[in-house]
């Protein structure tokens, strides 16, 4: 019996780490589709959601079978609760992923994000797709201390979310309304996933250490 | 034991809808400090949210100890899991009220949202606090058809948020960026609170009759 929950339980994370894969081809294309003003790439992002949602629904209903045939207790209830949680997130980052190929396809052939402030927001695709690429390794192997690099990561993306803020406000901004609304949004989706992204290393934290790093929501 | 059950799950519904309060007095308030630009209120909404924060893991403890001692199956396996998810929303849209609360703060003691388009921050308001306020009876009375009502309060705010944008971007705006960047977060915010609402209210709608209305992460 507890052999069988602890081989359930893999399968889960397994799954869990698989989707993260997906969602960090979306964080990454949807970047790509953003810095290139590529509507094709931004559509694939948004049709792409589709499997990201499927995969939920999979590992939602592994997770419910788990709980309800095995009846875990203590840790390894919180566990399985702990990934009914992350997969919630992984879904919520492929939503933020769609959100940002959605600004990028309506400013198409345009670009969404103006000259100046584009190195930060290439900062901020790497920062969110390393974010998630290291997330999946920390899933799949359930590694506590590549989990804390991962949180730390999060500092750098509110550092950018600031500096491309002072960039539209300094008085100095010569674009569009329109540009700077786009730009107040995009750096919000980037730091939603950061969050998110941390938010589900602290839930492997928690899981393999019992430690409660400020978990969000 | 299942009526020992049934009675901690309705104490954790009970403390979920008493939770919900707490949600609606931060929306309320926050949106009185953004309309009247007071920094007192929007102090007591950032320093209030404490009280939602915990008031989540007191809950979630509940859940966990429900979980734990009596080992639910099926439906009730999946309400009790519900709440949980219940409960997360909810802190989230606690949060949300302190974004807005922060941004009142930030302008004070200009307004942050322009007169022209102050009739559709109302509104917005309005919509919310509407929405969070029946989400505290659905919840405490589980009822499904209260629930489908918050559920289609969520489209008049998409249409209200269509319109403040049209107002930023039609071409007409003659405010600073800074307002414009204001208006499309604070547009946004309320938009995420309403979207927390009406899956909080879907979640009740699958644990009252088993139908699933397209869940939200």
């Amino acid at each position: 019996m507890r052999e069988a929950f602890h081989d359930q339980l893999d399968a889960i994370f397994d799954d869990l780490a698989g989707m993260c894969g997906q969602v960090e081809t979306a964080v990454r294309e949807a970047s790509r589709a953003l810095m290139e003003a590529d509507p094709e790439v931004a559509e694939q992002v948004i049709s792409a959601d589709a499997q990201i949602d499927l995969a939920r629904e999979q590992i939602e209903e592994n997770a419910f079978s788990l709980l309800s045939l095995q009846q875990p207790v203590a840790g390894d209830l919180r566990t399985v609760v702990a990934a009914l949680r992350m997969v919630s997130e992984l879904e919520r980052m492929g939503d933020l992923s769609v959100h940002v190929a959605k600004i990028a396809r309506l400013r198409v052939p345009d670009l969404a994000v103006p000259e100046e402030i584009r190195a930060i927001f290439v900062r901020m695709a790497e920062v969110a797709e390393g974010m998630v690429g290291r997330l999946r390794t920390v899933i799949a192997e359930r590694d506590a201390g590549k989990a804390r690099v991962v949180g730390a990561m999060d500092e750098e993306m509110d550092h950018l979310r600031r500096q491309s803020f002072a960039q539209v406000l300094g008085g100095n901004w010569n674009h569009s309304v329109e540009a700077a609304v786009d730009v107040a949004l995009l750096g919000r989706y980037y730091e939603r996933i950061a969050d998110h992204a941390e938010s589900v290393a602290n839930r492997v934290i928690y899981v393999v250490t019992g430690e409660n790093p400020a978990l969000e929501g």
